[in-house]
């Protein structure tokens, strides 16, 4: 059998991860290995692999994860800068292929 | 009077671009100063600062950018990897303050 997604996983409640906001279909969570002060990761509860992986029903899921970027700015103090991420296949740097957004805030950062 | 918006000027065809790709709702063009062997910003037509100038009214423009990337990503070769990157606000990097996501691709990238 092949080995659950790592995110379904975290997902099933079968993996622990600190969970920073929950909806009906998306999660967040903080991520393992932060590379800023804020670091998120928004991820659909279902599996969905990457962008290309989006359907056409997947419109108020898409729009869903933007959202969520704008609801995670509520919580962060000061100007409320992030900067939103998609590493969208091994070459972009994907490791977990179960799609996932990073929100990172809480350095200044170069254009 | 105030200047006005530098992508709402190229939107209005005031000042030029390399257009990639356009809808009803969005325009794609090339970056003038690209970081990345392809590098397109993906934009909303109607003028929006930010992620936080999104309100309920603009889902399915919040999904159309999203799935822009995937339709963009048929244009490459190969393995069809990209990074989308949103910098939103001044601490992030934006500088123009018309919301734009970042189009990357081409380059072995880092996680």
């Amino acid at each position: 059998m092949e080995a659950p997604c790592v995110f379904c996983r975290i997902i099933a409640e079968q993996l622990p991860a600190k969970v920073i906001e929950e909806t009906n279909d998306l999660l967040v969570i903080q991520d393992i290995s932060p590379k800023a002060p804020v670091h998120w990761l928004i991820m659909p509860k279902k599996h969905v692999a990457d962008i290309q992986g989006l359907g056409e029903e997947d419109t108020a899921l898409s729009a869903s994860m933007v959202l969520m970027a704008k609801k995670l700015s509520e919580k962060l103090p000061g100007k409320k800068s992030f900067r939103l991420v998609v590493n969208n296949g091994h070459e972009a740097g994907q490791r977990v292929f179960h799609l996932h957004f990073h929100f990172l805030a809480g350095t200044q950062m170069e254009p």
